[in-house]
């Protein structure tokens, strides 16, 4: 009988728990979709401000302006936190032709990020299409001195979700350049990393290696890539060219910051759990999707959070940090204060995989069980908001760093649904038009609803 | 021994039969993203037939193409299935204002569908704004006789998905017209269904009550809604009135038809698993989500079902229904001549919710062991594709006559992502470019996986 009781009142102390979590959740919900200030905040971040590329003048405003958007929350503590941060412009417009015997066919591109110029006259040599960095080494000195290398592997479409074939097509862009230029290339173009068919150059950084000299290397328009590719096959070499003229430089490291704000812990103030996207964006448009909603959503949460009246046990913090698209500088001064000051970090979120409906988190480098025990602690109740997948999976780049510094913390990717990111990515078609109000308000909800139970459930 | 070896071999066959079905949905996947044709297929029908509401040529042309569609395709059988349908037009475009003392501010409406028209000099008249049938009952003939009532009860934002908000404010367009007109109203106007804050009015059906003369009854735009509501708030009546003119009319019903392909079972030829959406749209734009996605995918389940090799044991059927919008007449003759012809109907999958990215599946009237039963048996095989939330909850307006006419059916409702989907719903922006060519893709792969497995392990 005794026995039979204890359980009874285990489990209706369980059940009331549970009824408690269910409450708050839902308040968060009622609160970010009955008075949700993130999609004004990002109105203003990309109408206002606009792209915010780390080291120009906008980013500095950025900073200045979330600065004083986190202290208008009357959050507990909001402060900078100093970066030295690239400073690469790209100068004057593009220009680029296909050229046919005497024809010449104007294709949009976009000089890749951190990428130098070229020769003020431009560049124009034959072409060599590649699929990959395999086939590029294959070919050899012999075929690639003195040509312009065009990576074209496209999307691959078989994939469910669009970031893993983002990231299956991504070597080209990244590394691509450099090793092109080992082999004695003159320049690159790579087709743009997305599944959209369109006219829009998809920038983003390459990795120069440091014993090789860099080449000139931009993005070209999907529509682009096909038709240049449809020329080399039909016409073969030499008769096709390509020309490209870009004056993009790297200018000396400027002073940024990241921008933290802070709720601190009623019991454990120096043990914390983060929630964060990065500032800075690319030049070409407004850096809705990536990453304004990340950094609107970060405060957003805090926000939530103190309008519902909840007080966490463990400090939280919104971090928006400086320079993930062309340096990584922030997320890894981050990881190194925080290493320095000794702060304990259960958990940190990444929201950087663009405004949509939710759909969960990935939790990075757990292990079978660790996933197992989450999803019976949590499932239950974040699947009314349809943010219950719970996985296994990346986390992301800003806060990556904080592995090797922070051991123990637990790296969590907040996964929106990933099918439209890569249409806008990096391209001039990130603006604010193509974020969805109740989407990123509903984001913004489920990571404060999963950082409310981390800090009362722990992970 | 002998026991265990039972066990070992029962777990081995069912592990074989795993990944046989891991196999098959994997090509079916395949084929949908790399060889798909829905998306192509889908602007044909918004772009070379476009707005095609029952009675119209366009809704005539699209069943002819339609048909020559499906035969194209070789599938078993190829039909049409005659059904007479009302014919609604909405004649010249539709005039308003708000009239400000000697003010007239116009504002954007639409008739609703099947309203009768205003007198060729329109209806001038005092507005009574109200939130809900209930306050219309409370306000009663002594108020509303001679005034146009203004119904105004926008979305519950905290609703997660978008299609329970839809639900919860539809009253007021279905339904308020008639119960205005009772009490002497002179004229509705209708804030328009959806959350989106824009200039676009949203039109849809609203029903009749036969024992009352209707009044003319149209859909104003979400921000003019609010201005109104503002202008009636400040100024108090009288000094607001409302001005609309509409020359809408039913002319006599007119034949059409329902349009079927068939993939015939190899097994069982008179049991059918069918897969539907409805070809008839509203006039304001392409209907392409609503429904042309749904079509088309039904069309492409069939399609991938074949392309992959795959042949049912039980036959398994595209339903192009006409007339969803503003009468039912194709769903329910459907149902009406199944069970005269004495077919024997598995399972229906109404896909009429756009064509955004797939959650899963909700079983109509299902019970909680069935649910949790389908669920062991297909969720883990529906996961890699995230189409597997598989939930209790409704199916369709084109399958339910289904539920009376064939016991035994399960009816199933395709669940995309429901965000963005009132957006566009019923307005002008509801056209080709607003669908995303995976998102739609995925769906149509997650049908014909869930029409595979209920074809080879049943329900």
């Amino acid at each position: 009988m005794k026995k039979f009781s204890l359980l009874f009142t285990a489990l209706f102390t369980a059940g009331l728990l549970h009824a408690q979590d269910s409450l708050t959740i839902r308040k968060i919900y009622d609160e970010a979709l009955l008075n949700g200030k993130a999609y004004e905040n990002l109105h203003y971040l990309c109408k206002d401000i606009g792209p915010r590329l780390s080291g120009s003048a906008n980013a500095q405003k950025a900073v200045e302006w979330s600065k004083k958007l986190m202290e208008g929350y009357g959050f507990d503590k909001v402060y900078l936190q100093e970066v030295m941060v690239p400073h690469w412009v790209r100068g004057a417009k593009e220009t680029a032709f296909i050229i046919d015997g005497n024809t010449r066919i104007p294709v949009p591109i976009a000089a890749l990020g951190m990428s130098v110029a070229t020769p003020v006259q431009g560049i124009t040599a034959n072409v060599v299409e590649v699929r990959s960095l395999k086939e590029l080494e294959t070919l050899g000195e012999t075929v690639i001195k003195g040509k312009i290398v065009f990576f074209n592997r496209p999307f691959d479409p078989r994939f469910i979700e669009a970031g893993e074939a983002y990231g299956n097509a991504g070597d080209q862009r990244f590394a691509g350049p450099a090793a092109a230029a080992k082999y004695g290339a003159v320049g690159v173009i790579v087709r743009s990393l997305t599944e959209s068919i369109d006219d829009y150059p998809h920038t983003g950084a390459t990795l120069a290696d440091k014993d090789t000299k860099s080449i000139p290397a931009a993005a070209i328009s999907t529509k682009a890539a096909n038709k240049l590719s449809n020329m080399l096959r039909l016409r073969k070499l030499p008769l096709v060219k390509f020309y490209f003229k870009q004056s993009c430089q790297t200018l000396p490291d400027v002073l940024s910051y990241n921008v933290i704000g802070e709720i601190t812990g009623t019991e454990n103030p120096n043990k914390f759990i983060s929630v964060g996207g990065h500032l800075d964006s690319w030049d070409l448009a407004e850096g809705a999707h990536d990453d304004g909603t990340g950094v609107m959503q970060a405060a957003e949460v805090l926000r939530l959070l103190k309008a519902t009246g909840y007080k966490p046990k463990n400090s939280v913090r919104a971090v928006f940090f400086m320079n993930e698209e062309n340096g990584h500088r922030g997320g890894t001064k981050y990881a190194e204060l925080a290493a320095q000051n000794k702060e304990k970090h259960i958990a940190a979120i990444e929201t950087d995989e663009g405004g949509f409906t939710p759909r969960g988190f990935s939790f990075d480098g757990v292990s079978a069980d660790f996933l197992k025990n989450i999803n019976n602690k949590y499932k239950a109740l974040l699947e009314p908001y349809e943010v219950d997948r719970l996985v296994q999976g990346g986390s992301g780049t800003d806060i990556e760093p904080m592995k090797a510094k922070l051991p123990g913390v637990v790296l969590i990717g907040y996964r929106p649904d990933s099918q439209r990111y890569f249409d806008v990515h990096h391209s001039p078609n990130d603006v604010f038009e193509n974020v969805n109000k109740r989407e990123l308000q509903l984001g913004a909800a489920g990571m404060a609803a999963l950082i409310y139970l981390i800090d009362q459930h722990g992970l």
